[in-house]
């Protein structure tokens, strides 16, 4: 590859999500606000060519369509046109109103996307949200979206892959050690060994892909005060100093795990690169409270970079062009940077 | 009580918390930020006048000590002097090193204060920080400060009382449902019946005391997403929810239960005046990460007013002078404002 023309701009790979979702129309207005930004990459959507053009005159978006068939011709594109790489079929749900017939061409243009990076084509995939009940109805059998790029991983590397959530904004990068769980079973899925695996995860991702070269890791603690020295809980003694300890030993730069109320204040922010917490609104308060409207999901773990925006399908404002790109601009411009790293290392 | 004339300041009783910890310098450090501040009320404080004028002099902290034996006096002396209603004590332990032998001092300084009150010679009570583990050694039988203040204020009234936490801030004002527990015990702790009284008391003193005409609260939900309609957790709907039907059919103005997560950014909390959080972390979170420094503790539901800096006794900093009044000058004027209120109503 010594000496091979390396494109301007890194290409992302996006998936459309659920069509009757505010996805579509945040893929057009994305494209509009960014394909002359210099620091935004170029992207493909994997995607109903004929209903995103609908959708765009619709709306009064100025987003004409390019169909694709490859990478090459994707970027070529870019410029003058949203490229589309088209899977050709209709779309049954309307906005708002998504429709399980449409879930299988949700799903397969994940894959889609996932495949254009394995094969070298795209350098990243960012993923538009879907609506889980309604590919659960069509027989999808992955708690979400992450699970499910974690099985296309799999499939890829041939080795067993743990996804690891991460929630990025420029004031905050924040992970939960369990996700979408009911608060109670919480403490029960706690293990040493599951944040062991979470602290080394995001340490090897926060070197290899953000390059960061000695990463600093604050766990919090699962109770009030961490739990006072066990006077409140202790989790924090029985489960999470070991893996700390186990971590430390492994070289990976851990503190905690400290009380989370008084982690995420501007100057204790400045004391780590990455906090992991225990469980779900744990992670997500402080990052909604910081970056509301433009934090954007990253899932660590996997053999390719995958970013999203950090919202769901907001079916209540499908459809009215009153949807906000911001997050996806985020995501899109996020999968560049780490591409671009990925590119040049 | 017609024609009495009215103090310019509304005097306030401070406790002096933890001699060890960083109370007592604050104290001083708020008095010679606040004397000249019409904003700030006036403020006695029931410690040992000599451990007090020894400390301001080891600080280069210029505050010159009065002792007081009246609610006149303090007023009086409080624009030249920091007024001290002396406990005549001396003071075992040293600035770092909490001494049991401090601890019954340390809590009939919160009696004196409340005492003052009760005697109509105070407006409010505003408390240091204490060490809890150093009063249980001698004999405190209370879990904190807030439940020691509801058996005062049991005492004072005769009738059974709630006392309820809740964090304010200019930014944002929230309640934790339940506070010093581990989280495991959350969801076994949550009762319709509690968050029914919880919201009723919140709801009473944002009218009475903080002067909102129609006060909004807004509940969280216990899990991820607020539950996803019982898909994480059901103790949305069999717990939360009847508690929120309750209040409203009582005419308390409520909503939710919301996704804890999307609550706090700017735009949600215009949409109530107060949140009511399940847990101790849901609640101190997003108020930490938004004030971190002038957050107020106050406790609802008593017979009095009662605020309180929102950190503790930090002994790792006490002695050295750089302790931070600012939460305490935020507990001071917060509570003079509520005194007012009282005052003029």
């Amino acid at each position: 590859m010594i000496d091979a023309p390396r494109p301007a701009k890194p290409l992302i790979a996006l998936t459309r999500g659920d069509p009757s979702g505010i996805g579509p129309e945040l893929a057009l207005k994305a494209w509009r606000l960014t394909r002359e930004d210099p620091e935004a990459p170029a992207f493909v959507i994997a995607a109903e060519a004929d209903h995103l053009g609908a959708l765009a005159r619709s709306l009064g978006i100025e987003a004409p369509i390019a169909r694709v068939a490859s990478a090459a011709e994707a970027l070529e594109a870019f410029s003058r046109s949203l490229p589309v790489l088209d899977s050709k079929g209709g779309v049954k749900g309307a906005p708002g109103k998504p429709h399980p017939d449409d879930a299988a061409a949700t799903i397969a243009s994940i894959e889609t996307c996932v495949d254009l990076v394995a094969r070298g084509e795209a350098a990243a995939v960012v993923t538009n949200p879907i609506a889980k009940e309604i590919l659960y109805r069509a027989g999808f059998a992955h708690p979400g979206h992450t699970e499910f790029l974690g099985v296309l991983a799999e499939r890829l590397t041939g080795r067993k892959v743990l996804p690891v959530m991460l929630l990025w904004s420029p004031e905050l990068a924040v992970v939960p050690a369990t996700i979408h769980i009911a608060l109670k079973d919480v403490p029960g899925r706690l293990s040493t060994e599951l944040l062991i695996r979470t602290g080394q995860i995001v340490s090897d991702d926060f070197q290899q892909r953000f390059g960061v070269a000695r990463p600093r890791l604050a766990f919090t603690g699962l109770n009030p005060h961490a739990g006072e020295g066990g006077a409140m809980g202790r989790e924090e003694i029985d489960i999470i100093a070991p893996a700390l300890t186990a971590l430390r030993e492994a070289g990976v730069c851990v503190s905690g795990p400290h009380p989370a109320d008084t982690m995420f204040h501007a100057k204790a922010r400045e004391s780590y690169d990455v906090a992991i917490a225990m469980y779900h609104d744990q992670a997500l308060i402080p990052i909604k409270t910081l970056a509301f409207d433009h934090g954007v999901n990253v899932t660590l773990g996997l053999s390719f970079i995958r970013t999203s925006p950090d919202h769901g399908t907001a079916f209540g404002i499908a459809g009215q062009g009153v949807a906000d790109p911001s997050s996806l601009i985020a995501a899109l411009k996020l999968a560049g940077r780490l591409a671009r790293r990925a590119l040049s290392s």
